[in-house]
């Protein structure tokens, strides 16, 4: 690696005009920005409690274009933050100060589709949405499908791992690809995975898949399709408890059930939707669950069936079937749209994203409602049920002082009482900003050292995306103590080895 | 890291008594073997063409005690080689002359099995048909099944990534484990995955998966399991050239069909089985086919209604659909059988194992039976069609000065070949000693320095299952010469960037 140009102290304008100076030396002109103006749309990502004007940002269009930006970070010593469409609600694009935003925007090409081996090929700034458009004509779709399918970039889902309602049957990001084209910080363009079966060496597709930016660049990414399932029904049910449609859930999984969707909302987040898109849901009751198959139409009969006995089984108070496509969306249409509904009835809204052992949604659910009277914020439930993944929507005015400090507090009780009853801080969000003091509860010493051992690996000067995802062990010593002041004991209920 | 207690260079009697002795100070009386007769069982694994007498094995049977091994080794600068059951095909736990083997067999208990969350906790050493016995009960069962499943032992079954029969539908061991406990070299016990949809941090399960003992030593693997299927039949097609048979796999999943399994056998290997356990296979055939169904019995009349379409359509000149359960089974005696079958009729065979794309195979087997020709050795293709995973059986005798060397040779090519049509060398064997060399036609330069740095993140002093998997740089420039001084050019149709 080359010396540095300048020491890590030059002043920051100094450093700006420096990097910039060095980017345009490999960018078009207007693929670097500097002007505060410009740099406006990149200070924050979905998370948007969190800013940060970043030193520059870099729009290269092509690999070598990117390979130049990540050169002159490296002979720079300038930290990199990639970027896809910004809708990641951990933070995880958040710019540095001192760092270049690489934004991934212009990588928008779908660069082929093999209906013989169901693969699409596609560059990283490309919409997940996008993907399905294009090879529909095939009969084919890609399954997994986050509430931001239509902007989210596919670069961005490798990133974080990314979810949706149906990755309960189909499984994460990390299950529906096949290979990526990535740089490393040095500079080389690898293949990980691979097109047949099984690719020897160390398995390191998954290693990337999540990975938050800070092990490489990805510039290609090869996803799996599917064929369009011919028929897809819903039912909606109700139920007079949380914790009755909590077993509800089980019981469905333990029928030996794999449902296409198992949703579950309570009384204040059905509320909130029923009264913005009429979805026909029933407001008497304390939790609905939606509940969908789909295959072929024997298949869906079969499973409807067995689904319904199932809800009546488990206590439900009533429940409706998709009597029509319509219907179907409909019912959907409901959950699609609980955040910005639940944006109706509060100033702000927390969304608070952790994974729960199927076994455990009853107790959690009502800890929750324990918290939500302890801090008096109201917090609405929505909950990919049939995955264990929980979104409580917590709302707060930010006008009122101290009311985002108490529900960050409240977040943070919700991860960590889901490490309690044995799962983990993320679901399909991703770690981020947003949950770094968390992964000190979440991993042992032994473990957050491996994690920094493999990203030593990947990216030996430690400049892509740093900060984020993994906390150094220096954060996580001080935020044992810090919670030990608060009187409570570090890491609890977690086997210490 | 303590000093080392003796130079590398010391005698191997020195060096074997020291660790003898060091061990025998941590195990039990009888755990720590020594004479050449006591060895003798772990001088090879599957791929009895290699045997090595180890320094000494350790037979540990408590988490403790395999630390301390591990401890042992890391004082000594002593390598470590873990096996299972022995059943590996590609000798990953070939022992070393001056290493440790570390036979894991008395790791034998199942240690949970929680039918809610559809999940079983076993030691490594437990066998994988084992783990189905004890789910049975309660109608689950564990998905992967390897032909050895009678016998090879879950943590092998993590090291290789195995498959089997069924992998097209429900996956490889890495999509059928949840979470691992495993041990580093330094001693630290790390739990890896989680019992939760997603784990936060990078994704490091199915890094240790198929790395074949070169990262940690397993200690607990926690499966997911699934609902046994109601009903099971399969269609046994004919085909008048195994390309017909070739393009008939591809239409079948080209009709959005996803069989339980897809398998090929030819001419030579149908001839060895149909003699041997009287399968019931149509001996005109140059290819017959077996494509199972799995399901409710509504599910799989219409699936196999789909597949017997398809098979017609495809040219098939014939085919049987099982009419009870004792027919399906006879009709998979023979695929079952291939191996031994094929072993009644050489002397010896050599099994290969590699990925194409489906697309590929008609071009593949042709390639293969001119490689027969050019090599005067008979070659029989069994083959896990669905998922372009080859086993072709070159059939060989040892006795013959020179066959063996012609066989490597033509298994050699093969594996290139299968890189060639954008493939791969591995499909579930790994790739232990067998196929270090083919490695370096697999990847490129900054792809294995990837590799390198992800062994070194894991195991600093690089002592465990040295040599395996993973060639080193030096060695793949020493491959490329020999190479093109057999007039080959390295890496043939391999893009170069």
């Amino acid at each position: 690696m080359n010396a540095l140009a300048l020491p890590p102290a030059a002043p920051l304008e100094t450093r700006r005009a420096d990097v910039a100076g060095r980017l345009r030396e490999c960018l078009p002109a207007g693929a670097v920005l500097v002007s505060g103006e410009d740099l406006r749309p990149y200070e924050c990502d979905g998370l948007s409690a969190y800013r940060q004007t970043p030193l520059v940002a870099a729009l290269p269009a092509t690999e070598a274009e990117a390979a130049a930006v990540l050169r002159v970070a490296r002979e720079t010593g300038t930290p990199v933050v990639a970027r896809g469409s910004g809708t990641g609600l951990s933070g995880g694009a958040l710019p540095l100060a001192d760092g270049i935003l690489l934004a991934m925007g212009k990588f928008n090409r779908i660069l082929e589709v093999d209906p013989a081996s169901r693969t699409a090929k596609a560059q990283p700034g490309v919409r997940n949405a996008q993907i399905t458009e294009a090879v529909a004509p095939h009969g084919l779709y890609y399954a997994p499908d986050p509430s931001s399918q239509i902007a989210c970039s596919i670069g961005g889902n490798v990133a974080e791992n990314s979810g949706g309602v149906h990755c309960l049957k189909y499984g994460l990001t990390v299950h529906n690809i096949q290979k990526v084209r990535a740089l490393t910080i040095e500079g080389d363009a690898v293949e990980i995975g691979c097109d047949a079966l099984d690719a020897p060496g160390y398995d390191l597709l998954a290693t990337i898949t999540g990975s938050e930016g800070l092990l490489v660049l990805l510039t290609e990414v090869t996803v799996k399709l599917l064929p369009k399932p011919q028929v897809a029904q819903v039912v909606l049910a109700s139920f007079a408890s949380v914790e009755a449609a909590g077993e509800a859930v089980a019981a469905v999984i333990g029928a030996g059930i794999v449902p296409a969707g198992l949703e579950m909302m309570d009384r204040l987040a059905t509320a909130a939707v029923e009264d913005y898109v009429h979805a026909g849901y029933d407001l008497e009751a304390e939790a609905i669950l939606l509940c969908e198959s789909d295959g072929t139409a024997e298949e869906v009969a079969e499973e409807i069936g067995k689904i319904t006995e199932v809800m009546r089984n488990a206590g439900s108070t009533g429940f409706r079937v998709s009597g029509s496509e319509a219907e179907r969306l409909k019912f959907w249409s409901g959950r699609k749209t609980a955040f910005p509904a639940v944006g109706r009835i509060s100033p702000d809204y927390y969304c608070i994203d952790g994974s729960i052992p199927r076994g455990a949604v009853s107790k959690v659910l009502r800890r929750i409602a324990e918290l939500s009277a302890h801090y008096g914020l109201r917090c609405a439930n929505v909950f990919h049920a049939g995955d264990g993944n929980l979104h409580p929507l917590i709302l707060y005015d930010a006008n009122v002082p101290g009311e985002f400090e108490k529900t960050e507090e409240f977040a943070g009780d919700i991860l960590e009482l889901s490490i309690e009853v044995g799962g983990t801080i993320t679901g399909e969000h991703g770690v981020g900003v947003e949950k770094i003091n968390q992964m000190c509860a979440q991993f042992r010493t032994a473990e957050l050292e491996q994690f920094h051992a493999v990203k030593a690996a990947f990216d030996p000067p430690g400049l892509l995306n740093p900060g984020k995802a993994v906390p150094t062990l220096h954060r996580c010593a001080e935020y044992g103590r810090m919670r030990v002041s608060r009187g409570q004991l570090p890491h609890p209920d977690i086997p210490r080895f």
